[in-house]
């Protein structure tokens, strides 16, 4: 009899008598209905939560049967207890899309096939014919390690690289080098701004604080003597002490205290580089805050960390995540502290780009070729793997890629990407994160007592910091807008952006003029850059996939491609320490198979 | 406009306004939401039954496309008050795929679009590319007739077709005859066990009983002198005189007598060959038993039954289908009866095979040809019809086909047999069957007053039955075990089965050091054997074959093609009587038609 249907499986579901997903006639997948629950049937209570499983469920069996979400022709999504009001299935389907559109049916059902499943998805794929690798032409430069990117990442790997006896080119999509800072002079001479990172520290951030040392890096101690500013749901403003809890009545005090102190003991109970929680990992950080109690205040303080850090809602990533991203800066106080150790100690009056631009100036003339994005990763059937620019065919031993997950699409890997690895890095979310530095006429907040620091329940800005180089007068307060407040105001022209800014800054230090005070503002939006994965300043991971995959999935080599860059690190991920340390860890990893693959030949 | 959706009609669909499947672009069957009701529209009351009706619906359908159940791609299984702990769809639904493994959703829903429905189950397809018939070369060997089969259905049709005057030639897959009736010697030398087929009487089984006469078989009378026992559900065992019902509270045994004699009047108001009757088709046994009144005992005892006589439980199985058989035997209470008339009155001392052996003996040498499986059947433009073994090709003007209904997919026939026959044929199911011979050094039971017949409602046997041979000191006792019950005992290692069935043993017959009586145990599983079609003693029909496609449906010839057999037969359906009428019956309608086709010609 002629096979016409082939039933695809995941390491979990071979003991089904029904199959996950099958592909018919070699065109079709046809995948089964997919709850919210982990491999091993784990189900969050929320809705919320079940919401990213399932969409990951349906996103593993898409990757395992070579196919990708632009695949999809048809979606059938059953929602119980469906509420017209509280679509809260919408945003992540729609982020699970990207701009691909196929047609859907929701339907509202009493019950699923287990009581507490509260989604599930069901979907049909048309399959695109499987295309053969491309033949490279000969390579016109050859080395042993091809980098991509010229970023804090790829720089520091390719000084490792060298440093271990290996040739290697760092190839740049950009017409500079620096990836994700990026410096800029103040059109009015009042010294730098950085629209990329800030932020350094001299003691746990060793690898990024040598780099301050070797290129004579000046650094300014961040302003944190006098008040903070909370502001609150109503847009009212009352002052705090830096260090301190923001003026609540006590009772909310207690419970947002209750709920900082857990999150940083849940994070310091992780292991930093393998994080491994399947429950933690099967909620949103939304639904861990709420199981464990968080009020209104607390929640919205919570959503103030992931706005800041992140760009995105407590809804949108999975609780183990955002704890195990906070590990990996020591934890939740650590890496959100503005003084010693913390994660925003220092600032760069020359701005952090001098970094990069000191690791590239230490590279031969040569070794770091700008404009030149890579298209094509080629892995050879001879260990030989080719890196296609537009211009030129390197070929190479070793290749590392220091591009953010969301931008490997840009790439296309012959043979692609394993399912693991696929899995990850197109789970991998930015939020919106968009810094705008307001530059003011004097110091105004300084002067009335306050260190600059806001932290808002209602934005435009959810966190507001002082920037300022006193010895350039340069007198700006950096407002991070992220997340849903962050869109709101993306969605503003221009003119209206600054006034929000100016307004907001205005009702949060009463009694200025502000219009007066303004110069300009600065500002770039990272979501839409391409070559950084179109967000800033790093990736996360909604619920499910982490837990799932394993801690050291994103940064596992596939053959001879190994992965490098920010989000990778196991230590403070996400911050220029991060990126150069990954850099360098996949440099050692480059350099001991080298070194294995040539005495393998002795 | 180019015709992409052709519709596919059955015979009482073609009024609907929408189809009950099409098939688009020539690739894909989608089949509409298929409920659980005849073609006449009736829909019995119970969910089960709808769950059986529901996927014979679906499977009528894919056979009118020309397609298999290997070719579903995905199912969409609707269901009414579903309950998460109560999943009675799964296991038909499992025995409907087989190995095969389509995608599935299970979506609960507060009602369908007929009220009284509660499944209805949606299916897509891929279609296979039509294959072209084989052309086979020209054939060694020519015969007016072929029969597949040497089993007592095959041996009696050659029998009666060369006494017709026509020549025939045997195949058989096997490297002996005899079928599903198999004799072995006990290696101690006390006599020989029957590890198929057992019993005949000497009155209404005249066929069987004049080849025991004819070949000199000795019968022994079933042993009913003495007390039976009920094994209850607590496990615990009392004795009752043979023919009396067990002693059951009064209320009990009031229930289980009329649950008995309504079924046995039931049977009785059946045409044996042309069985009609919709609404007792349409419910699963248990459905009609419970819509009866059947009380808790009443229905194990129907269990004891089913799992007895066909293997299967009461839900597996069509009311219809298993009245029907019992009344092939002149009734449920003739049928299981071991006294004269009954189904066990009488065993072969030399084994049931005899009759087989006699047979081919008695026909010349070379008609039979033992290890000669057939792989293909087709049936040519010019009225040849072509068989094909591993070693030769055979030319016939007919042929008879005794293989059993299941393992008619060890055949390719060409053209495929026609969509009634298929309807039939694979909705065909065996259930677990299997009869251990546990040998004794005594007949302890006999000593102790007890006939041997056991009935329990525990298992792991069913039943059990005396087979002994006192002239040849072979003192064994039968366990039937069948159902669910004999599912978890084969789950078990040898040493476990034995010991299970001692344990039973030694509880019916308190007292008794069963371990020191055990000599061996002999038992053979026929749900292994894939020329008996992966069961024994006959196949049974889930509810809604039997009254939609008519009880002549599975004997009925197609083309040159006849089916004999027993589960084919009028009368005596699964005993070897049955199978000796089959094959007499379709020898008789070939020699018809080879006359008629000779006179025609005149």
């Amino acid at each position: 009899m002629v096979e016409t249907v082939e039933t695809i499986d995941l390491s979990h579901t071979t003991g089904l008598y029904y199959g996950p997903a099958t592909i018919s006639n070699g065109k079709v997948l046809h995948i089964s209905g997919q709850p919210g629950n982990t491999n091993d049937g784990y189900v969050p209570d929320d809705y919320e939560s079940q919401i990213h499983l399932c969409l990951f469920n349906l996103r593993k069996l898409i990757i395992a049967a070579g196919a990708n979400i632009e695949h999809i022709a048809k979606l059938c999504v059953y929602i119980v207890n469906y509420d017209a009001t509280n679509r809260k299935h919408a945003k992540p389907i729609q982020r699970f899309f990207g701009r691909h559109r196929p047609a859907q049916t929701l339907v509202p059902v009493p019950k699923l096939a287990v009581p507490s499943w509260l989604i599930e998805i069901e979907a049909t794929l048309a399959l695109p014919y499987p295309s053969l690798p491309p033949t490279l032409p000969v390579a016109s430069e050859a080395y042993d390690v091809v980098i991509i990117g010229a970023g804090l990442a790829g720089l520091s790997a390719a000084h490792a690289v060298r440093k271990a006896g290996y040739s290697c080119v760092v190839l740049e999509s950009r017409d500079r080098v620096g990836g994700k800072t990026w410096s800029q002079p103040l059109d009015d001479g009042a010294g730098i701004i950085d629209v990329g990172a800030g932020w350094i520290n001299d003691t746990n951030q060793s690898r990024v604080y040598d780099l301050a040392k070797r290129y004579g890096a000046e650094t300014i101690v961040q302003n944190t003597e006098g008040n903070c500013v909370l502001q609150s749901f109503d847009g009212s403003c009352s002052p705090f002490p830096y260090g301190e809890l923001p003026d609540f009545d006590e009772p909310v005090k207690k419970n947002v205290a209750e709920i900082r102190d857990l999150c940083e003991a849940e994070c310091q109970a992780l292991d930093t580089w393998r994080p491994k929680n399947t429950e933690l990992d099967a909620q949103t950080f939304e639904a861990f805050l709420l199981s464990k109690g968080a009020g209104k205040e607390a929640l919205a303080t919570a959503t103030i960390w992931t706005r800041a850090m992140l760009g995105v809602e407590p809804s949108d990533l999975s609780a183990l995540y955002f704890l195990n991203y906070c590990k990996s800066g020591g934890g939740l106080l650590q890496m959100r502290s503005d003084r010693k150790d913390g994660g925003q100690y220092l600032r760069i009056r020359q701005g952090t780009q001098h970094f990069a631009l000191g690791l590239a100036s230490d590279l031969p003339q040569g070794v770091v070729r700008l404009s030149s994005p890579v298209h094509t990763v080629v892995q050879e059937a001879n260990s030989i793997i080719k890196v296609q620019t537009t211009e030129k065919i390197y070929a190479a031993r070793k290749v590392i890629t220091t591009v953010p997950g969301p931008a490997l699409k840009n790439i296309d890997f012959y043979p692609a990407l394993p399912p693991v690895k696929r899995a990850w890095s197109e789970s991998l979310i930015h939020g919106y994160y968009t810094k705008a530095m307001m530059e003011f006429k004097s110091p105004f907040w300084v002067e009335r007592g306050y260190c600059g620091l806001v932290q808002s329940f209602t934005g435009p800005a959810g966190v507001i910091r002082d920037s300022c180089s006193p010895l350039d007068k340069k007198y700006v307060l950096t407002c991070f807008m992220g997340g849903e407040p962050g869109r709101a105001w993306a969605r503003l022209s221009n003119e209206e952006r600054i006034k929000a800014l100016l307004d907001q800054i205005g009702k949060v230090y009463g009694g200025v003029n502000v219009e007066n005070e303004f110069r300009q503002m600065v500002a770039y939006e990272w979501v839409n850059d391409e070559w950084a994965g179109w967000g800033c300043p790093c990736t996360s991971l909604p619920p499910g996939v982490l837990d799932s995959l394993g801690g050291d999935s994103l940064r596992q080599s596939c053959g001879n491609l190994h992965f490098a860059g920010t989000e990778t690190a196991g230590e403070w991920k996400g911050y220029m320490e991060g990126a150069i340390r990954s850099g360098e860890r996949a440099a050692a990893e480059v350099a001991k198979e080298l070194a294995s693959a040539v005495s393998s030949r002795l």
